[in-house]
This record gives structure tokens, C-alpha cells and sequence, in this order.
């Protein structure tokens, strides 16, 4: 059911993945999947163009709100009111979008590494940011609740989430959740929460029960969700996602901005959204269960070819993060360029850090194998 | 060549022109064309999303500013450098990223009417705003340059200009242009031309030689164009417009900026744009003789049903600009939608401006006939 783009292929689908590396060198670096797009979301998407429609998207959300509330609830166990969101372009569109219209105004906490836009909306929304650098040693990468509640304390009032993690692929507990919301509700902070990998939390190893996924809106009624299903259907460049948001008063405030403020959202990707939120179970099943044996080879492959690596469990995303210090190489990626493979430095996602990696696993297995033997072989050249 | 949409296949194609109105009611307001889409278009785009494309789009323009130049040099025999545009998500969101970067600080000058955007944009960007009113009794709606030198006598360095005028319609002569060139000149001051309709010069009443559209970079290359295929080509929804400019320093700060300020433009509108400006010349031609017939058609409508009805010359653009003040109503858009037909209230774009609207004249005779016989029954009852 997960189809395998060729190479040839996957340079005409993606062209910025592809597009950004000579021909021969294997692109790991950005998130998008070497797979075909889920047939029932391209037919209609190209069907909707096929009879013209390529204008202005319609006014209200299309069911796009309703569409993601019926996803979780048979996913997740939470429902969600159908008319509790706002479509915008982009994850990162709506995380602007809250910043200048709904949180408390203060310095906004930023865990690291984090997806390196969410340092550049908080700089373009005119905010302080109060990074939390996560120790590269720490046996555990939770989220540091002292340093949270220092940062709140100094005045800080609303922080940014990524709930499962990227780049770390974590799932949170419902209970570490919770101790946040405890700490968000004391000091009536924010918490924005980047849930674009929710449904892409995998299986354990070997098909095995994995991690259960919580909605941070779930345990904190006062969050914003800004979410999106276009990680796991690839649908990026369709620019639709939304932000979720159970008081009134700020759904009307997210409703009543300027045009220019939100209006980067597309007819054709709130169909994307419409069709993978409601009919696409069976596709999703499949990707979750591909991208579970490709982080069980990788676990493999790093074993044999990487063994001094360290890396954490990868529990949700495609994205693998590895720890490439024992290497002695400050720039692993570099390495790795000039050894065929493109992956993301580690810096890129908490500035600063040496000898670290994201490693994009949603390829076939053969250049997957590829990937992990060229950067073996980059470090040890 | 131009293919007429049924009111079913339009409600299917336009969900935001035809989706605000109820059935029965015809929808003459936001500037969309009730036709289908070029063949070549719509083929490229859905053959795209049949190939797997709807990731991110690819570094670099991949050809937009060459095609750009291809159609300016065939259709105003001007000839910009085809390295000279940057891709942005729309032409607001264009005139946002150059107010935010390349824009001297200090007040912007609006000629009103304008597209509303346009003043959200300057408030957006926080920046005040120097309106320049039209008097509706003017016998020309000619830019006032003796208002614009004034406002930068009083600080003002930045002009939005549009070009040709929505929703005057009208197209401004080289020798005004240059005049406005010449006192930006003067002052330092920098001009932003929102040139979307400039494939939309029509041609004269009965099919005579038609005025000569001026690309205003053309007299003033300082100045900074913003223009998009969309409009023309009817694919808003496909969120991709050019910001081109022709100072390399300019250039390269747009080039610059962070991710999140400018990411909302899409691989499928980039093809559209490719497309659209360099292999449609045949369909554009039968659009601007189609919108010519209906301009010729509306001022017979007009001369019959509302005699006391003042236009101007509606040069370029399918939206005519009717001041039926001498009918008494205040808001007759108002009055027309309870007759069956929604039109533009004139306030919109010069607020406070009594008894005008903006007419759409995109779509069939027929609809057009009944569109202007419904307003006059409004205005009469």
C-alpha cells in the first residue's frame, strides 16, 4: 500500500528534497517521504484542479475542523469540538498567527533542539525567546520542568511544544504532560503546541505495542494546537494546516484578523486535509507500520556500521537523531555531503551542538542502508 | 477558446464567489472569472499532482522570473533581467515582505479607492498610512501627484501604487508614470507597484486599439513591481506571486529573510506561473477579447437600464467602477443583494464613499444582463 517513489521519480515529486543534491547523492535531510502521495488525497486533489478549482479558498474551514475531530477521536480517544479550528497555510503560519494575536505578551520558551523555524517566528513576532538547550549527555531528554518554571518565573508566558518531538521522535507521557499544564495553569502561561507528528507515532521495536500519543489539548484546556496533516501525507506545498483552540473569544479573535494576517491557506489543501483526516485510515495504518520497520533496520544499521553512535529511542517521526560525537567530527553532515548522503546537521536544530545529526528514515530500505554506510564511511574517512 | 462555467460547474470551481452566495443569487463581487481554466494550466497542475507533487517547494524560482520576462518582453515589448524576481505566496503578501525589508521606514501613500488588503497590509507592517482620496465628482481619476508630493513633503518614502487601477480600471499613461517617477525621485522616495492586472488591458470599445500598458519598473528602476499570474489565469488558490526588483543588494535582503516571513507559495503555483506566462498567449488573447465584449456589452446594459449611472473608461481589469449615487441609496450593494445579486460595495475600497460598487464582469452575457437588469430593479424599488 506504500508505494516506493524511483529515484527518477522521487526527483519529479519532491523537488526540493531531490532537487537540492547532485544527481548520485541520496537527500536525508528535509521531511518529506520517498513514498507516492495516499491515492484517495492526489485523485481528489487533481480531480478538484481538473474542474477548475484554483482560486480563493472558500470562506469557514470546509470540515476541515470537523474531518481532524472524527481523526481523533478513532485515533487518539479525544474529541475535539468540530468548529474549534482556524485554517492557516502552515504550521509555523499559525504558530505566528497565535504569537501576534492570542499569547500573553513576555518571552516565549523554546526547548531545543527544536525545528529551527519556530527560533525565527518567535525573532519575527518580536518576541524574547528563552531558550532551554537540552544537555546532549542527559540519559533522558524530557522536558526540563524546573527550567520551564525558572523561565516562567523571570516571565516568560507561553511556550512552544512539539508534542511527539522533532527532532528528538519522543512521546511525552500523559503524565509529563500534565505536570506541564500544572505549571502553565500556575503561572497562566501558554503552551502552543506543534502537534504535525501526532499521527506518526510508531509501533515499539518489531511490530511491538508502541507509545500511546495524548493531544496536549487534552490535558490542558487553555493551549492552542496548531496541527496539520500534511507530515504525514506529504502534502506541504498544498499549504493547509490549522490552529485549535476551545475558547470563544480567541477562535474570534483568530477569525477576526486582517486578510494579510491569514490568508495563506489553499482550497486545494483543505481538500488534501478533508480527504486524509476522514478517509485514509487503512494508507495511515500502512505508513505507520513502513516507518516502524525502517527505524527497526536503522536500529540494525547504526548497530553495524555506527557503533559508537548514540541514539534515543525513536518512538514517533521519521526523523532519527544521532549522536556522532564519539566520531570526533564537529560537522557530521559535512562529512556525509561530500560522501554522498545529505543529512541535517544538528546545530541546524539547537545552535551550537557538534557531532550530531537528523537522519530522515521515510525511504526504501536499499537507500536507507546506503544513507547509514556512507555516513559510516564519512566518519571514518 | 473561453469556456463558459455552468452555475453548477462555477459553485464546484469558485467556492468563495459562488459558496457566499445563496442559489438563485449571482455572485458579482470578488475578482474571479466564471470561465474555465487554461487548458495548459490546469493540465500542468493536475498532471503535477498525479506525479506525486505536493511537497515543498524547490530552492530558487525554477524559472518563474525567466517566463515573467518572456511574457513582458512578447506582450510590452520591456525586457526585465529574468534573475530579477523573488517568489512570495501573493502580491499582499509581496508588498508585506517588501514593507518589512527593502522599504524606507516612514509613512505609505494609499491612493483610494483601493484594494482593501492594501491598508491592512500598511497597518500589518506597522506603518502609518498617508491616504490619498478620489474625489468621486473628479473628471479624471488620474493620480493627484501635487497630494502624493505633499505627503513626502511630510515624511511619506513609500507609494503603493497600482497598475493598472483596481477598481478603476484604468491605465495610466508613460508620461504620468514618468511624472510620478520623477518626484519619487526627488524625495528618495520608493514606489510599489501592484501590476497583477497588467496582462488585463483590454482591448478599445468594438475591438479599436486599446491603451498601452506601462510596466512602471520600466520608468522608474528603482521601484519595486509585485505582480502574479493569478489573476489573469484564475489561480489565486495556487499561492504564487513575484516580487521583482532590480538592484542586486535589494534582491538579495528579500532572498534573505527568515523562513517563516516568506513561505507561502507552492510548487503547483510556480508551475501554474511557468505555465501561465509562457505558453497561454493564445488563451490570453481570447481572455482579453472576451473581457473587451463584455465591457462593450456592460456599457450598453448600463446606457439602457441605469442611464443615470456614472463610469469611467474601464480600460484594463473585468471590474467596472458604477457610481449610482444619482440613485439615492446609500449602500446599493446592499439593496442589489436583496434583489439577487451580490456586487462590491464601493466603501470597501474608499471607505466612507456613498453609492458606489464594484461590478464583476467576468462571467457570461447572460449573467451579466441579469446581473445589471437586478441592480437597476434594486435601485428603482
Amino acid at each position: 500500500m506504500i508505494v516506493d517513489l524511483s529515484d527518477e521519480e522521487a526527483r519529479a515529486a519532491l523537488p526540493l528534497k531531490w532537487g537540492a543534491v547532485e544527481p548520485g547523492v541520496l537527500p536525508a535531510w528535509v521531511a518529506e517521504m520517498d513514498y507516492a502521495l495516499a491515492p484517495a488525497v492526489a485523485e481528489a486533489v487533481a480531480g478538484a484542479v481538473r474542474r477548475g478549482l484554483a482560486g480563493y479558498p472558500p470562506f469557514g474551514d470546509a470540515g476541515v475542523g470537523a474531518a481532524f475531530a472524527g481523526f481523533a477521536r478513532r485515533h487518539w480517544g479525544w474529541s475535539p469540538p468540530e468548529d474549534a479550528s482556524v485554517v492557516v497555510g502552515d504550521v509555523i503560519a499559525g504558530i505566528r498567527l497565535v504569537l501576534e494575536t492570542i499569547c500573553p505578551p513576555g518571552p516565549v520558551v523554546v526547548p531545543l533542539p527544536c525545528y529551527p523555524p519556530f527560533r525565527d517566528v518567535v525573532a519575527l513576532a518580536g518576541r524574547e525567546m528563552v531558550p532551554i538547550d537540552l544537555d546532549p549527555d542527559a540519559t533522558d531528554a524530557a522536558l526540563d520542568l524546573e527550567r520551564v518554571e525558572a523561565a516562567f518565573r523571570g516571565g516568560a508566558r507561553t511556550l512552544l511544544l512539539c508534542n511527539p518531538h522533532n527532532p528528538l521522535g519522543r512521546v511525552p507521557s500523559r503524565t509529563e504532560l500534565q505536570a506541564l499544564a500544572e505549571l502553565a495553569r500556575r503561572y497562566d502561561a501558554r503552551v502552543v503546541a506543534d502537534e504535525i507528528h501526532g499521527p506518526l507515532v510508531l509501533p515499539g521495536p518489531h511490530g511491538t505495542d508502541g507509545p500511546v500519543f495524548t493531544p496536549y489539548l487534552d490535558v490542558d484546556e487553555r493551549a492552542v494546537l496548531v496541527t496539520s496533516h500534511s507530515k504525514t501525507f506529504n502534502t506541504a506545498g498544498l499549504h493547509t494546516a490549522q490552529v485549535v483552540c476551545l475558547d470563544p473569544a480567541d477562535l474570534a479573535r483568530l477569525r477576526g484578523v486582517l486578510l494579510p494576517q491569514n490568508h495563506a491557506y489553499s482550497p486545494l489543501g483543505m481538500i488534501a486535509a478533508r480527504v486524509a483526516w476522514s478517509d485514509c485510515d487503512d494508507w495511515h495504518a500502512a505508513l505507520v507500520r513502513r516507518l516502524g520497520e525502517q527505524r527497526d533496520l536503522l536500529a540494525e544499521l547504526v548497530a553495524s556500521h555506527l557503533p559508537d553512535a548514540r541514539t534515543r529511542p525513536l518512538e514517533a517521526t521519521y526523523l532519527a537523531w544521532l549522536d556522532l560525537r564519539a566520531y570526533g567530527s564537529d560537522d557530521p553532515a559535512a562529512a556525509a555531503l561530500a560522501h554522498g548522503v545529505k543529512v541535517a546537521p544538528g546545530s541546524d536544530y539547537q545552535p551550537g551542538l557538534p557531532g550530531h545529526v537528523r537522519v530522515n528514515i521515510a525511504t526504501s530500505p536499499d537507500r536507507l542502508e546506503a544513507v547509514v554506510t556512507r555516513l559510516a564511511k564519512a566518519l571514518a574517512g
